[in-house]
């Protein structure tokens, strides 16, 4: 099968609040699978669950291991998080390139994040496949350990079909024939009160008057809700006469 | 010029430290306003700078205020980040939409985010053009205000570096000032042809006017064309009284 979500590797993570952190990130996008080489203060770790703000899943199910290419032994494609590296000649990516790669691919792919003071060391960078580099501004780049696992993981998720799906609007636009008659009593109340004046204006600010009714692309409920606003305000002036 | 990057409003914070992260989210992708509504321990607040780690410039300049519409008086594009509101109906958008809508549009656009732990309140996502929802995992979503903020950050920064967006309006929508002004011209003339009963039905009447007005995303014009309309229907029935 293809696609299958990335297991996300913790090299020498040192404080359990942000093993926690990042699994709470990992969950929100649907990753599940965490793997720790050497924390630094052991694992299991008593602050790891509290931070992990209910994402227990993921830290019952997270595997200990003593060397990054142990971690990634089984892994077809290891991308490493950090930025560019001088010291080796490695495909850099960005985090939407990265995705679609890790989609393409039938083999288990992971990402290695490394401590959170130092970064991955240059041994860890090459045992990857690539060197992922989420873009950050060039003069202030502060990314946590967390907001990094997060920013990947949502970039991975943003292809995934688990992920749930965005309504683009809750109620369809309504027909045009239903638009035609808003127009329609809008214009005829305008009549009424003496709108269309001068003459030879008349046809333009119809247009115009179209141009604004038709822009919203109003539900059948709206355009009803707004006749009635236009009934009220023309019958309570006939009532007036 | 188009593209302008967003104005990212917290609106009633309750913790300092969690304005510092935010801060420090918005300056990773080239955000600097940073505008406050009606925090909860005032403003300025010692425990936002150490968070910030260092993007003390958002902090210098965020600016503060007491309610949400004034917030975003100058805005023309304004997106609620929130899950979708049942009791609301208004356009809902994934965060890339979202910045490509941001990217065309040639007025300010913002971002509103609510308190940590209740999130934004109906008055306030009343207020916004659209809805702007992160798909998440629908089994855990447990984003806090810093990543909410950052992923949508993030999602803006993507396409910074595109050219320019060939898909440009012949006019941008109007400050969120003036659709108040057109809101409350409406109601005051419905207020007047005694649309507004049985009263307890008046607070959803006026929700269902302000959601179907704030939609169509009209320019100046349109809503300088909108007020003539409704001026010419109620002055014409004073006029007959």
């Amino acid at each position: 099968m293809s696609g299958e979500p990335p297991i996300i590797v913790l090299v020498r993570p040192q404080l359990g609040q942000n093993i926690g952190k990042a699994a709470r990130a990992m969950l929100n996008f649907g990753l599940t699978e965490m793997r720790l080489v050497a924390p630094r203060d052991g694992w299991p770790n008593p602050d790891a669950g509290p931070a992990a703000s209910g994402a227990d899943i993921v830290l019952e199910g997270a595997k200990l291991f003593e060397t990054t290419a142990e971690a990634i032994a089984d892994c077809s494609l290891v991308y490493a998080s950090t930025v560019r590296r001088r010291d080796l000649v490695m495909p850099v990516v960005g985090p939407d390139e990265m995705a679609r790669e890790m989609r393409a691919t039938s083999g288990r792919s992971a990402i290695l994040f490394g401590p959170e003071r130092s970064g991955l060391e240059t041994e860890d960078v090459a045992l990857a496949s690539r060197i992922v580099t989420v873009p950050i501004n060039p003069e202030f780049g502060s990314l946590n350990l967390a907001q990094a696992v997060i920013l990947l993981a949502y970039e991975w998720s943003r292809g995934a079909d688990l992920a749930q799906p965005t309504a683009k609007e809750i109620e369809p636009p309504a027909a045009m024939a239903e638009l035609e008659g808003l127009i329609g009593q809008l214009e005829g109340a305008l009549r009424e009160a003496d709108y269309f004046h001068p003459p030879e204006r008349t046809s333009a600010t119809r247009a115009t008057i179209r141009t604004i009714l038709t822009k919203p692309l109003w539900s059948s409920r709206e355009i009803q809700a707004l006749r009635g606003i236009i009934r009220a305000l023309s019958t309570h002036r006939s009532s007036k006469n």
